[in-house]
């Protein structure tokens, strides 16, 4: 049995608290469970030199995690003097992420910036990042259509995101920290609304996987995936 | 007058949350109006390697803001590759602040590190920091001796800090970022529960100051700062 | 067509030689078609600290591209003071392949760092890179055998890795650079030689793919793989 | 008795050379008995990128320390990649310092810069930097009037620095390093000629202090700047 | 007797392969003996920012030895964050002795960066990327002549380099590794195609040297380098 | 005429200051003409690491040049986060000047560094500083006699430096900015007391230089040195 009697394909309590801060014009605390991101969206009237005059904007990310986010005190990156691999890892993958939902063209000489900082780590934190910036993505759009500068908000679509993996004779949905790090192979599935897929990325950390295994832990994360877009709607239509 | 009615000697509304994360052995959010720091003190049994072997602790602070903190987003530091100055200088004043009031010869071979990172920024984030720092130590110190690691608290006093400037002809407490920007003399006043000075750092920004004025800072911060160890004690009697 | 008269389901011609440069202990000069990159492994008998007294030993990689290794001059990251996002993520994906076929417990206290370096890329130089990081490492611990400092050899498997993707209607196998800066979706697969999954990676660059799409894709790699795994037994049966 | 037999509230002999080497703008030798530091003032026709376009012009300045300036040899800051925290804290209070006294509207499109390189050091490098590059700032703009480019001098005020400390019971002035590093609190205080306060930085080292004793160490300041004060007009006055 | 058979003149066999890469303008891959070297001449129509402006063009050098190009892996610089003091030492010498062939009036406005990266090391690889980079810089002039962006080709020689060094009482040219490391006098000579010099860099590492011993350098030197200017010539006039 | 009625074989007014600062074992200020550098020999009483447990000491050197010490300002090296190629260049020169003059078996497990520091710089600053290096160092060897540490000064002989140009027709000794910054050839030599080569570095600027041509220079160094080698005794003869 998983801990608080989670069910093999369920995923964790996830909350989605809009406008956390006050400046950033998209700002959203996302929790999975004991996993807390917060995801602030910043808009700037330019975008990045190789893009200008080309008529497009840009979306991108970055990705951190406060020293003591995690059980032990890691080194601050801003301290150690560069970010690691790790972490320019998870940032590009969830800038891609983005990206795949807006019509760049849509947004011309426009750049929204999102910055996932983690104030509390337990598993899943590349999947929630992704899940809290799409809303808070969502909110600088309609920050900017308000604001006249965007006639339509150039989103495509939401996307959310969620770690599967495997786990003895399991697959499991949603995976906490002692359930990774115990797992034989962890995917990480980022998928569109409508359930298109925007990234897979599967990794054998024990035995390699087969064919059957990598059908079921697709099953499991399109439906943990359905749940958190119902999560992300719902944040979305309050207000 | 002062934005929210605030009287020129009147701190802003603080609030002291403890164990606002699960990990760190103290965990505080303090918030000083709109100015809001996480503040998590980390036990590690060991010390820096130039005090091995003297049979003392150490006492350090890492400070950190996040990007969009502010009104517009600022470059990540992890990603410029370094600390700025203004970073390592507000670091180095917590640190200090920490230390004087710990008798670091009572903690053999402990060492604890707390680290500020501002969520949200509107003045005075040094101030704040120091005084959740306190807090979140204090609660380290508590775990310690809860499981006997130490047999006293080695903490000799609380500590608090407060910011206090002239703006135009009025001596202000506490200044929130509108009015910070715009004093011609800013000054950060640390000192003990007893109203004893750890730290007083005063700035002309635009005219020099007098005698008399600094006379006033001086008085004002005392008073401010009696109304913050007020808060910090009543924060630590709870639970 | 595809450029040369290729297949969509077709490998480019693969070249392996063994025994490239005279000093490392495994050293591979891999082609797919114009993409060449140079693999040597590096052994060490000592391992990283934070694995010391463990009785266990260690696989790494490390990945570059010479400036010019591409159409146009790109800047020397050994002159840009650090590696970019894109190198790290390639080789800590190549050193998670080829740690997923090594029995680390059968190679106590022994260290293989594996150094791929791309003198042309034509596209695919990861997959290229962790397909000739297969046979350097098979040639270190042959050399490690033959030396008598293991008794048998840790490699579980040969490893080797394909590009595919979906440009159009196509789903296409091991692209060359112009197919891939056109492709919507692009993915890479990591295999065992038995055809069990490492990684899988796959990323939509235009459009969101389907389900279906991903099992087309995942069956083209796997036909390419096998033939990969082919040129690899056939370079290591050579003298 | 205090070393060389000084008085508590005495000055060192202090000594200013200018036009010391032969290049920069103001070029001054300032000695606090054994601290030497040499302050170059550079004049550029140009501002920095954030001031272009608004008319107003800038005084920065830049701290260093020969590696054997001290009793054993300090890492070369250019070396280890960085500057240190006290560096940077220092270089940004002198070049706050200089600032309170120039008329910044008055210097359109200049900048100066103040190097303060310590060639030899006995405490108070932070207090002898000030005091000897306020004098080199004096030149530079008397160099800039005489050759045109300025109509009058933009400087309002002489600048100058000394340190105070509390050693037992002894309030002293212009600590060497065998005070400074024995002293409960070390205050650095920052006046204008007429000795209006520029800034005030106390630091409790051992036990906190009180405001008596804050009261004592501002007096024995005021008397000991204005002695450098008639140094530094001495200076200037001859030729 | 030297290694293979070498009379103490003798350069080793010398091979210079052209267009080994497909993609710079020059590239060539130079063998001395077991020294192999990459040289790839790029080719862009800018110059660096102080240049611009005057019709002037650049040459400039950068130079890398990839990891396991010895006998033991060194520190991949990419990863150390710097280029070594060797390293910018190299390909200072290698910049300075192309720009001293070529007329950089007669290329306004074009910069050629010639990138030697050692690939297999055995004494003498800043000699050997001289005289490869010599080659690979004449091949993409002459592509600039070819496609009309210049008249003519601006080098007015080729440029070939040999190390020489004393090793007992022998004066040897052309040294291998285990010469080199055992040698009392290194010395590196770059000359014209007529034999007059562009650099002389000898060092004593042992004794010092004595006027005779420098003749008897410098005339081994010219013999070698009159064999490699041979070389250079027939490599070009090859299609 | 070259500037102040120098001949064309002739150094500048060499002056040699010993006990320059306080505390290094070694502190000497060498000015030639307005060249001035300030060299600081420090001993340590541990070798690199690297060295450990052969029973030899080290000697090394460090350069720098303060910002303002030409007729225009330079960034500061440790604000721009590195040591430049030029920087990394001459100290490395230096290092290895001192070495050879030095029998590193008879200082086992001592390091002395020689950090040359230039205060003012109008050409030669890299043979200034060799040659005042040579008398620092040999006052800290002096040092350590004198304690007990060593029972006979390690050093061989005397090291003196001295740069020689072609000017037009000229060959000239010791050249000063103007004329190196206009000069053909710019030769550095580095010689002992008795005349032995240590160090030789030729350089065409413009034109190639001949045989004859480093013939002549050479015999112009050759004389200039035996100067220097006179002055560098009186100085150390002097008490």
């Amino acid at each position: 049995m998983r801990p608080n009697d989670r069910k093999a394909d369920q995923v964790r309590p996830i909350k989605i608290t809009r406008n956390y801060t006050a400046y950033a014009e998209g700002s959203v605390l996302v929790e999975f469970g004991n996993t807390k991101v917060l995801c602030n969206a910043s808009v700037e009237e330019s975008v990045p030199r190789w893009l200008k005059g080309q008529g497009k904007g840009w979306v991108t990310a970055e990705y951190g995690m406060l020293p003591r986010a995690t059980h032990t005190r890691n080194r601050r990156e801003a301290s150690s003097g560069k970010q690691g691999g790790r972490t320019l890892e998870i940032q590009r993958l969830i800038a891609r992420s983005l990206r795949a939902v807006v019509d760049l063209e849509a947004m011309p000489d426009l750049m929204i910036t999102v910055d996932c900082d983690v104030i509390q780590a337990d598993g899943g934190t590349r999947t929630a990042s992704i899940t809290g910036a799409s809303v808070a993505m969502a909110d600088a759009f309609a920050h900017l259509v308000a604001k006249g500068a965007l006639k339509k908000n150039p989103m495509k679509s939401h996307v959310a995101a969620v770690s599967v993996g495997i786990l003895g004779e399991d697959i499991l949905c949603d995976l906490e920290y002692v359930e990774d790090s115990a797992a034989d192979t962890d995917m990480n599935v980022v998928m569109t609304e409508d359930g298109r897929m925007i990234e897979v990325q599967g990794t054998a950390e024990g035995e390699p996987f087969t064919h059957e295994e990598l059908m079921d832990l697709l099953a499991v994360a399109r439906k943990g995936i359905a749940d958190i877009v119902e999560t992300q709607k719902k944040a979305l239509e309050s207000n």
